[in-house]
């Protein structure tokens, strides 16, 4: 690849062999339920803190992913890692558990994406041979170190996202059965200049149209190539966005799209837009997704993680909510 | 690299074509002043915050050092950044401003080193031609986010390091002039059980001892085969304390090693322990480090640049002071 180009194509197709999911009781009362690994019975998973609690969930999420895939902590390369905490101590104190090499990565919501496609690069560039990829994000931990603490009981605006108690662990190979990531598409920071912390839907629509068209015509793909394109956490508003400005660029993926935002939750679990959070479409995708794919249902996808780069900070001093995607083509192996 | 393994071997070896380096005025007085490409007359950079003015030191160094080696952001393939603030927003509000793609990195003051090795995997494995791999800190932004507001006046204990303010970025590339990397171990997360967040070097030197043991252990080369090993910020206790413990294993260093935090200031700069910070190890690698490179006072060093992995909650809720370091080999080319 070279300088103006975004795509990256893998000629040894690394392969996702396993994953595993756990959310909490909210997450679990939702449509998805049935394909959770594991439902926790209280946000606080007997910890004395809800940080403690998410990083509690997010090591049980490594541990067992690599469980299930019959491997150890040994047979790991490296682990890739994010959260929305600051300075993601979810992800760090987690690596501390573990006897595994650690690089911490932070994209926001897209930060699922981000490690998918570094750790493809690992394998595909014979660098390694088995990666887990994992982030996670927790309600109560969010809520009360980007907005507002908890015991307020604030109103959100009707525009607000429910950020997802969940944490998602991939396992990639450089063999095994399952899935392959074919190719992948690194975003760029795009800004429309949304100054609302709680319309991120509206501010991360801009940066997956850009990714996707990029995808598209940098593969020559049309979306029709696609079963599915999978954004991250755009919800219902993001999504509507999304949709309207490819179309208005000549691209008509409304057939094609769902996102994991909307899948989560169901419109009576009154979560206003939907679910979003780094731990939103990596409990969806080592869920349904790899489901789906094991199942024969899908059988190339377009998986888009959303991530919105603001900080309390940021906020506070009148920046606007800059975004990023990016985008990792998953196809059945041939 | 299998399981178990932690150093990745470039066959194909990256090139650090160039770099870029701006520090505070306070870095600005100290011995490297000369290196340093831009002192910057006030801590404010013209800006209203402390953060706006860490983010416009970043964006600048990046602009500049892609600038040096004659290039434009169009030929970037990627900007692998980081930071300390929260979300790492200097690093995130850079990449707005820039059309290159962007993956944000967290691994605290170890950025940097997780940033060259994550360049010279895209590189060395053919996946991208050029990419350029920054890291900032600020004095003002760190202190008054991780301890205390800076009206308060808070008096340092004498553990404490001073927090650099200071960016640096180096452009790699698949070919060109300059030093190269050769390998790279990545580092795990050690956690000695230290809880002051104001000793960050004794957090810091188990961290960078392990790793350089294992570096060693896995190229079969012995600590002598460095002109320099080059830790990021331990300090000077943090930096005795690693020669203890690498003594012990047997490993002697005390005559290769030097380190950025002790580097950067003076002792009669009342700094206590010396310079830290994710931006210390990345202004002086891009000053000094590259310039004694490019007039051959340097033939091969380790750098090993370290991180603690706390944030001001974990802190607040009784954890301990994890931390990781990451060895970059860097030889000039032969």
């Amino acid at each position: 690849m070279n300088g103006g180009a975004q795509t990256i194509q893998f000629h040894t197709k690394p392969v996702i062999i396993g994953g595993y999911s756990i959310v909490g009781p909210k997450e679990g009362e939702g449509p998805l339920r049935s394909y959770f690994d594991y439902v926790a019975k209280s946000d606080l998973f007997e910890q004395k803190s809800y940080e403690k609690a998410e990083c509690k969930m997010h090591l049980l999420t490594i541990e067992r992913a690599i469980d299930r895939v019959g491997l150890d902590e040994g047979d790991m390369c490296a682990l890739l890692s994010g959260d929305l905490l600051n300075q993601i101590i979810s992800s760090s104190f987690s690596a501390r558990e573990l006897d595994i090499p650690f690089l911490g990565l932070y994209n926001a919501c897209s930060t699922f994406g981000e490690g998918l496609c570094l750790a493809a690069v690992f394998i595909s560039g014979g660098f390694m041979k088995r990666v887990a990829v994992s982030t996670s994000s927790h309600f109560s931990t969010a809520e009360r170190q980007y907005r507002y603490p908890l015991e307020l009981g604030t109103q959100q605006p009707p525009t607000a996202q429910w950020t997802v108690t969940g944490c998602g662990c991939s396992v990639l190979a450089d063999q095994g059965k399952g899935p392959c990531i074919t190719c992948a598409t690194i975003g760029k920071v795009i800004d429309y200049g949304i100054t609302d912390a709680n319309n991120m839907g509206a501010a991360m629509a801009p940066a997956a149209a850009y990714t996707i068209a990029k995808h598209l015509e940098e593969t020559g793909r049309s979306a029709d190539y696609y079963d599915q394109i999978i954004t991250g956490d755009l919800g219902i508003f993001g999504s509507e966005m999304l949709v309207e400005l490819l179309r208005s660029e000549g691209i008509e993926i409304s057939h094609r799209h769902v996102d994991c935002g909307k899948l989560i939750f169901s419109e009576k679990q009154k979560v206003h837009m939907g679910g979003s959070g780094a731990g939103c479409s990596s409990s969806v995708f080592n869920s349904l997704i790899l489901h789906e794919f094991s199942r024969g249902k899908l059988h190339r996808i377009l998986f888009v993680p959303t991530g919105a780069l603001l900080s309390k900070d940021s906020s506070l001093q009148g920046e606007s909510v800059p975004a990023i995607a990016h985008a990792v083509a998953i196809e059945e192996q041939v």
